[in-house]
């Protein structure tokens, strides 16, 4: 119900700024039952975690996450999971700069106008640094997903600035650094980046998330429709501005004759959809696409005012992501995850009654 | 906290089928002392509404809405108001055939794998006539936001499959049947609209929903920021295929240096972010853009399957939109009032004791 | 999420006031498959409503129901259930002398407070009118609970201002006008009625509602307990000042040894804890009873104050329940079957997967 | 929206057992611009914590609170406040014997009924050990409301066992061990504790807490109403039975003529309500009375089952308090706390505009 938490009954409640002691949240409705440890979440919290390569902030987190509750004998009870990770690498210093001026293009002016105050180090709860909690949240409702249901979510970098993949091989993914499913072209990227922080500059990226073996049937028309609450999850995520499910914004120029999923006995003949009809998941892939914009951390100068509402010029130091996309995969992953698994849950507590006349067909037969 | 309830403090609750007795629902929480008639709702369902020329399915509704509560004197109480819309042109025997079979690409298959039973006239839920409760509390919170925030909410057709307007003046926007913002393509969209209809096809179309007057410090990071329950709302239209913010997608290609918008002492320099930032209004304009698909309902033959499983060829006859595009602009305008009137509320609530440093700086000096 | 509405996975939402054109509201959540009737809920508002016996309020409604949504060929879809009874009998001019003044007892004081505002006539929302609501969105519950479940709800007036019952009968309960489990004393109350009608005042009363054949492992830890959601929706029924569960209030001075509860493999040996342990049902009845403050609508004059904050003096005219618990019996048993429903669907859905080491035990032999 | 979750716009999720390794939880909500540190949380936290006497369980906890964001400079910041308490003194070896059994009176065979498993220690979840989370979630909004509202919350034990004080003095409650407004008779409560101890037995209690400059106005209904949403939250702490308010269960025997507080423009003349109307403040003492049951930790054995549905007699050894309701006074008040704070703050964000029609009238003169 508050700001800080997202699901109804597989809830996720976040605190912490990127210079506090600590970030970390509670996950509560998890399915008692499921095997669990803190290595289970480390494993994408090191997908995530800065520094990894030269093309990210260098900021030095080790992003441990230590469980506080809910686990019992190596199971979860069904009771809430607290997640704490300290913060380590903090350098105030860093910031004390623009303690009194806003950043153009960050959250800075917008929160003062809000709260009234500010934390300013590091962008304080506007800090990218918070989506930590939401990949260790996600990693246990993944597990979940996986284990009990056979429901595979993955993700990949699908464009970068104007650079688009030119194959698509999702064993590529975890073999570089910015999770890009094409081999041929990871030096392309890796000079782009390379150039662009010489130039002190940012750019823009979208992710692709998608998920396998989603059952039939999760969403809670009207408002609460999957694909619905995957745009509110998605559109949460720092940098993101746009958010689009199937074929998203090729619809527009599409006609109905193409653009609709015919149905036979062995499965669906397409996937424009992307996995939802009517806002309920119809066991196709759910395919979710979102464009992040540009960071406005850079050295480059920019234009803004001060606390006192004088011009002043800004430019930033310290560590940063010349593009955010980069680590966003895991980001992404994490939120269609908890999705899922919130609907997941509903639709049992809602309709456990429901028996479907025939059973579901399958997804077309190739998936991207 | 169900599927059937939109917002936290100001609440949109609905019901109704397309074929059933009516449609209506609550909203809860408009503050108290408005001034509030039936008539007021009356103005933006009428723009909604089927039948009104021949580019939209010719369904006879008067959508006559009936305030049942909530209003005293003529003015709102605080208390919930109940609404009221009874359908009138229902004809199920247009439905018949589909009984037994899924039309691809509509929700047939999705509701009766969800709930093992669907009303299947006119997509009962499914249908796009719950639209107009959602219209009808929208103009609520159109009302309350321009009479007591000097808040304005307007939305135009932006492009209807690939053709987009040559120029662009608000004024347009009321005078044709496609809230086109372009008199000198209005004839280009009919005569299109026309070749569709014979085709028996449909086609996508985006819209673009604009807010202007919007106060700073609207939206609660991190989940509920301001994007995201927008993004949230548009994504829950029927038909919504994806949602972006300002430049939206258009970001993934840019460098920081292009999109971040600079501040002066004088306003902004631009408006990319489209008036958000860190989920937080701006004052800027937000800027909203949406992509429909091409409907289900065609004339034209699709594959599919039935209640048994058999292959089957499905066939939509009866009235429908070719272009559902055309009347989503009042609804889209709607769910961005009723975001914008929750955060509203939800600002007051949280942080009445805020004062920010300085007073917030003007929007960029055109709105497009 | 709102004020109007009540449970998280089965949902009530009302409105109306007492003397509006019509209360109603939505019931969101109900499973698919359910037969379902207006007949079905008429059984129920009949039980509750004005003008039956010289004892309540003489105002006549028929609080006939109807039922707008969620149905299609006599069962519900798993879509929201619109529901619409229609004031018939309101006497507006009985009010007007309390246009300006505040009926001490009342909330006409708290609600123009909280407001600004009030709909005086009838008591407007606070009036408990709306009750018809909940009683009809409880005997949707109550129909499924009882026939998928197999769980019974039943109520009776337990005390009424000093007078408690000599015997207990199950099968009085509905042969007289008070839902009084005792023949013997019906005269006793009725006597009592009649002189406290004569003399203008008004009294109290306590209502005791069961429910047997509850499940164990229904309630949610720690916040949304059972027993707590229990309390808080008893609390909100109009006039009620005090719940208990079980022995309540008896508690306090019992010692552990008289208090627990103990088990053998035949089934509990006692049931002091009401059916609830650690905020959980335990399979044994769910005992509750509310206390009923005396109503403030009386004949007898008071002091209070006016609109300009003068003393005045108020008598109340019109027709009213001299006691508000004669009738509370249904509203009682509604709340309870909206809270077991909520809860049995809240538990399907967080714990599909939990097996219990043992089968659960059998209450104990007899039921009150 | 989940269990683990208090509160509309001030939210407390809590997390932790008796034995993992810590407890804690996150206060989303708090205004920002409020002085806070943890020394302020830890006032309270010794107030409830155990150990403290020879009359509550000998556990040795410091309960000392770490607040982990959401404060900057010293002023939280509007961003959720994380807090954790670890937990210093688990003797798990003492509940090694009651892993296979169900201690009678305890939520052990209800939590494994629910969940399919428990973690035994200590009672896991449902140990009164997370209400520190709670005690130190309240202090924050006792803080703010005293500061910013001038809205005092005291509470006092009222009745142990059949004791009930003898005289009334507010300054005596820290005095004592038992919170205990009454010099006189301490020493008969000491008296009486030192042969429960040595009987091996236990006692309920009743705990009063009164809230007084409370505002009026505060109370959403019909279902959020101020008195359910304390009688939900009461209810909610282990071992209560009973809530009520103001005169309680005794107005069930009371005429209305006895029960209605008159009001004139000097202020009301009783407050037999409880200073709530209509389930909204009316600026009169907020007053609320709980009925806690007498543990089932005790040294006098029971008769119970274990996990294979065998009878067993248990006996449980350890550490443990004869009487909750001693410590259960800081655990009141700040539920009360919390509450109030919430529907402070939903208050202020619905209804801003309201403008009562005059100023409100003072409580009676003396409060209790």
């Amino acid at each position: 119900m508050s700001g800080s938490s997202f699901g109804k009954l597989f809830v996720v409640t976040g605190f912490g700024e990127s210079h506090g002691p600590a970030i970390g949240g509670v996950v509560d409705g998890c399915p008692p039952g499921l095997e669990l440890s803190a290595a289970d979440l480390q494993v994408d919290l090191d997908r995530r975690k800065p520094g990894q390569s030269r093309h990210t902030t260098q900021r030095r987190e080790s992003d441990t996450v230590e469980i506080l509750s809910g686990i019992f004998e190596g199971r979860t009870t069904g009771t809430p999971i607290g997640l704490l990770i300290r913060n380590e690498d903090q350098r105030s210093k860093d910031y004390s700069e623009i303690a009194d001026r806003y950043r153009p293009g960050h959250a800075d002016y917008t929160y003062e106008q809000k709260f009234g105050v500010r934390d300013y180090r590091g962008g304080g709860r506007s800090s990218a640094r918070e989506t930590a909690v939401r990949v260790a949240a996600g990693a246990i409702a993944k597990k979940y997903l996986a284990e009990r249901c056979g429901i595979r979510i993955r993700g990949h970098l699908s464009q970068l600035g104007a650079i688009r993949p030119v194959g698509f091989d999702w064993d590529q993914v975890e073999r570089n650094p910015f999770f890009w499913p094409c081999a041929e072209s990871v030096p392309q990227l890796e000079s782009y980046m390379d150039d662009l922080r010489r130039e002190g500059n940012s750019v823009g990226a979208a992710v692709t998330v998608v998920a396998s073996g989603v059952p039939t049937g999760l969403g809670e028309p009207i408002f609460d429709r999957l694909d619905a609450d995957i745009a509110h999850a998605m559109m949460s995520i720092n940098a993101v501005k746009g958010v689009e499910i199937g074929d998203g914004f090729a619809c527009v120029a599409q006609k109905g004759t193409e653009h609709r999923d015919e149905m036979t006995p062995d499965g669906f003949l397409s996937n424009h959809a992307g996995g939802i009809l009517g806002g309920i998941s119809s066991g196709q892939d759910v395919v979710v696409r979102i464009a992040l914009k540009p960071t406005s951390s850079m050295r480059l100068p920019g234009r803004s005012i001060d606390r006192s509402g004088s011009s002043v010029e800004v430019v930033t130091t310290g560590r940063h992501d010349p593009c955010v996309g980069i680590r966003a995969t895991p980001i992404a992953e994490a939120m269609l995850a908890l999705v899922l698994m919130d609907h997941l849950l509903r639709q049992r507590g809602q309709n456990a009654d429901a028996i479907a006349p025939i059973q579901s067909i399958p997804p077309r037969a190739s998936s991207s």
